[in-house]
């Protein structure tokens, strides 16, 4: 993620990973602040043995695009609600990637960063059956958890 | 897709896929006007021996995030740019969804669609090395494409 | 609706429903987390002899356009008011419907849940007189209930 | 509708309302322009037999909303595409209604057209089994007409 | 102004036209609920010796475009800011007026009150000589107040 | 106006103020290129006889706003349609204006030209009985000009 | 700044100068309420022997643009975030001058402040040598504070 | 600039810089496809003896806001319009940078390539007398080619 300010969103992301049995490291890496952190990070993500990328940043948010324009991993963008114009800025720095580097975007805000790792787990789902049935599991009580009648109708 | 007219920008994510070799197959599935034809191939997807999903829609674009409550594949999807609201009201159709359900989104229109092969690439990239090395390769030529002096500059 | 959490905007649409003696049903169908539900839901809501169908949901809202889908009832939207970008996604996800499967949308929140009431109501008036007399002493009430000098004028 | 210059967006509800076997009429009522028009329009539209209206109106498009305000009819309202705002500022204007008075609001131009005299269709298919028969029909052709596979696919 | 609610932002346009010494009148007139009042009222306010009219309203703002269809007089609209889109339903519905029916609209809430009344009393600055005075003392005073370094600077 | 681009746009104020036999002037007043005369412009209007400005701009549309600072005289705003943003820039730049100085602020183009003529027509028929005649004759004409069915109607 | 209600945004302007030794002073001109002294500013400010203008505003925010047609110095606008629109008509009303004019726009808000101070210094750094080494100690500081790992990271 | 798609809109930056006597150098340096080169351009201007960068750039837009973390150089954002979006999403993506990294932005397109020329011009001006005196004359031309009346009134 971008910031520290990040974090509040971003820890959903940690939490569902958690959940999957999905190893993970959160970092903070600044594209703007710590360009060469951006560098070191994203260059060698792939021979670290990483599968994903899931990057969360917000306003002018240049993360996730410049994540992906370094390293050929699947990377997945999280548009983090902005002060002024609710993270609209976030979103449209993030999924409007001109052809040829791709970024697989999800919601602004919590349910963004909830998907962000689903989807990261669906990649690895390919590599390791037991994130494979953790997934179908989450899907499948996620679905028992929806009630059928709004509680306190009257 | 969901619809014939969404083949002019769908057919280049086709392209990439050729390009890079990777086998896939293109459907006309509209969540709207052939919703049987939906649920089939949703659920289907997994056990066909799909790998991942891309899927394009335009307007109330709702056949990316139809897909992905269906199956537990990596969905990507691409709003296709629409005649009044250019592509915003797909965008937001698209990306918007609830945590739970995940669609990784590109960029409107065509740079989306390449953006999904390539994403989609990414991900089968884990699972074959001769995707991988595609995709090394197409991304090598990219950048050395990209000439430094603009043409025609007086 | 699609969640729980739009409870507290449709039973706005309940208490109209209500007032105006219209029979109805409340329940929580979530396109995304319940699919098979809301197939269920809407393939076999005109046989249950329901005469219109109102559904909310927000964001990538995909419950309303979904249940037209497999329906021939009038479909009535209300696009829930979302955390991040105040239900304009929740709008056009829901009123950009391609040509053929319509859905009557109404406005973001609970001025929308009233009105697809009313506008039901309204439809099942030409079936039941009672419906529309209760709808002609809403509107006669209503237009009462307007003073013609703001309160608190100085 | 509200203008001459609406026409070619609004002949395409006639057009379906014609193959569906509904009787109806096509009037130009501005709101603006023709203010008497429209209060002897909407007041006298349901002892004249109407059974629903749909009413097409572009940029600050008040026809829809006051047709309702006269009426306890269902209306149905068109956002037809302005030159400046590509229809953003029609769609607003007819949608965003105050709790009380709803208008059933479809997608902005031609698709949004179409699918007025469909839905307006389904609130007739209640009182008449032609037009319902007739709905069915058009319903099942539309679903056999989505081809499976993209024409011109390499 | 369009209902009750409008009042505490419409009470700006009313202080100030009272500094001015402005006679007027408040009144609650709402085109969506109240059509009748609205036609009496807009029909009959030239004869009433009103010079101007200010119409303030909120969401598919109607009052404006409608007083104005059925008056000469020069009609101002206040964008009353609205729950869920802030005010940029209220503007568009009230600013795009087809051409042939104008309305002058100011800006979204308070700003637009205070400036409704003061390019009223401009029109009636005109028509007396005291109200044209009052006019230029409230710009003296108000480019006095402005003071010439923020209070608290360190 | 603010520029001869502007020209083919407000053009269609001079002819409506043309038909309506108001005196009137066209002048060319860059805010941002002529500075010194907007100011000679703005702080003589007054003097020189003029009852009301209209003022069209396109963009950071400067113009109408600064014309108001410097006078008391009812100011007109016309947003040019703009070509990045089709004139959402140019309305917001006008009609947002701090309260204390007002823009009468109309539609996006050529709707806004006319009707910044017309509401001008109408502050000077209160001082000049042609105006307002001249202004009910064409506002007569214009509703008769509405035909009531469409043309081409099959 | 326009208004003293603008200077919590941007005293985190004069906050930043005051730490890179950049001597600077602070003053409210409103372009609306008090054009004569935003003129005797901006006439007179290359002559005072300022080297750059941060001019702060909100709404139809007219003093940057209005600062830059009056002098040949950098000019450095801050959109204010506005009540009802959150800042988005300010941005617009600063950044879309015409060809001609320019002003530098940073970031909507407290952002905006202080990447005003920072280029103004960027500026200045050119003339002065203790500036530029101030702002190289900032910015390494600001590199050196961003933490790798989040905190409270479970 | 981001690419040679760019050049159309960025040759008008050169084109002024060269009228006024500026030197300067024109590349190419896509954020997204060649990131050594956005690197290694970045990092070097400032030795290379650069005074200021202008850096343009369509959709999501991160060169300028790159170019900005990498470099102390005054950094101006010109933001190509886009396809879908005409160019929000560059503006966006340009100018929401968080506080600490400044990118000075100028108008969607053309007008914003002629305006990026311009600061940068006004910076050298210190730098360089005769820049200053060139932009003097620039700007005193540019006021005296303003016609007073627009051309073919009637």
């Amino acid at each position: 993620m971008g910031s520290q300010s990040d974090w509040p969103t971003m820890r959903h992301a940690a939490e569902i990973l958690e959940q999957l049995g999905v190893a993970h490291e959160c970092r903070i890496v600044s594209a703007h602040r710590t360009p060469k952190r951006l560098v070191d990070y994203a260059e060698s993500a792939k021979a670290r043995g990483l599968k994903a990328v899931i990057a969360g940043a917000g306003g002018a948010a240049h993360l996730p695009g410049m994540v992906a324009s370094m390293t050929l991993l699947p990377v997945f963008g999280v548009p983090i609600e902005s002060k002024a114009l609710s993270g609209m800025d976030s979103l449209l720095s993030i999924v409007q990637m001109p052809g040829g580097v791709p970024v697989g975007t999800l919601a602004i805000g919590k349910p963004g960063a909830i998907n962000a790792a689903l989807i990261a787990a669906s990649v690895i789902a390919h590599l390791d059956p037991k994130v494979a049935a953790a997934l179908e599991a989450f899907r499948a009580r996620q679905t028992e958890s929806v009630a059928e009648i709004p509680k306190d109708e009257a």
